[in-house]
């Protein structure tokens, strides 16, 4: 079983709808901020200064499939793990478990592509660039990544 | 090229984050406001009372690919079309379309499967029902889908 | 120095907006969340099924002023404490910490006042009721208000 | 009668919330739209690029008071108006009609004090600066605002 990195939430009330559960976007800002206290588990951020900007992760594609609502005050679980990492691009794929007295239910599933960036001072412009090899390196390194797989970033496509 | 409906709106300060750009998890809300207005179009909803309850479309999958980004001001439309009816589900598609001084930018593309839901009274309780025959002939008619591919919804799976 | 009920968390990315900053209104998600926290912590709901419908509590009047921006990825404290409980309100007080390393910053501070109410089963009517005895007690008891405060309950405006 | 700057939009989906009317925090982004959209009608920026950097109009103080709900669905109409200019702050007075049949009803009333402010290329500083004349003069023009109300600013304290 891949390594996962857990971050684990109780719903709030503005997070849900008039159907009385979660409403869908919100899984999308639940993945992301399971992303960003994975990184910053790492000692990494999902926005940060570098020398010549900023570097962000922007999304290239996300996706999500519901199975079961969430309601307010339930928690649950994202766990996070890498599908996929390219030269510039990193998919993450998160599967939410509903936390109740006596089991889990899976709640929804998704994934996350994430694209990284710099964006120059005036925020105007936002350019691919590759993903560092110490940034790469500790995030295949959490989750157990094999290193032949990213042996040669450069020829990927990402 | 298939009929759309076509949803214009202009991005609000609170819908960016940090990078500069509309937050990616708002293009989602923009998708159901188009699926929203097209049904108040069509003189239906997206959620209201039924005899036995409550009628709604909870999502069953989402997802979204961002190809350029929207910015505080921007004007955009969003062009929805239906991919694919089946008994219980709708599939819409949304392009988005970043209106320009003289010219159109794609922004980002995605798909919604919207389920046809009763929700009983105490909003504990969500079952998936048929999409009524006046609701799904109303969006045929408007999408001009044949009638052939709608024919015998009870064998579909959706 | 009155009793506090302190809810500690941190910005998420999607809380920010273009000035870098988090949007104000998210604010008030806290003020909620911190609200929620408390109730829940004395066994109560911000909005739980009763006898006769579902319970809640709606906002009568909200108000915050800012005095130091949050930004992504800070950790601050929502300090809560009751200004008033009338008959059917309560008046909470919450204060916004920002912790740094070596001190905290006072970063707002607003009041936010919730109205008892039933809603019944159908959701369209918000009905205005006495705060029941043993709710109005176990907040008081946590925040140790004089009895004499909330002895003639029905007498107040609230 | 003061001078009123009108916005009108409909309640969304995801604006509501579970006890099945709009979340009261997304008021003040209605408020925020009607201001922005305000702005531009003269010309003007809620968040601009100026010679030296960024200029923007953070919130400084902001209350709302909630007299009738908003259901998904609903139309109404953001009335904005001024109720202070001083040297480098404007206070706006926001009032929500929900527009029915037959009439409209007071939803909501709220205050909204936007600080002008210069924030360096860095987003990293915010520092409040004087109302430039140009903006001060098509604001209080729309609103037929008494120049002798503004014609000191710098001895105001705002």
């Amino acid at each position: 079983m891949p390594r996962e990195y857990i971050h684990r939430r109780r719903v709030e009330f503005h997070e849900t709808d008039l159907a009385g559960i979660v409403h869908f976007s919100n899984f999308f800002r639940y993945m992301e901020a399971a992303e960003s206290e994975f990184l910053r588990h790492l000692g990494l951020s999902i926005h940060e200064a570098s020398e010549t900007g900023t570097v962000g992760w922007p999304r290239g594609e996300v996706s999500c499939r519901f199975t079961a609502p969430l309601r307010f005050g339930d928690e649950f679980e994202v766990h996070l793990s890498v599908a996929r990492i390219s030269a510039r691009t990193i998919t993450y794929q998160c599967v939410f478990h509903r936390l109740e007295v006596d089991r889990t239910t899976e709640a929804a599933s998704g994934t996350s592509t994430a694209i990284h960036v710099e964006i120059e001072a005036s925020g105007k412009q936002l350019k691919t660039t590759m993903i560092p090899v110490r940034i790469r390196e500790r995030i295949e390194a959490y989750f157990e990544i094999k290193t032949e797989d990213s042996a040669s970033p450069a020829s990927q496509t990402g």
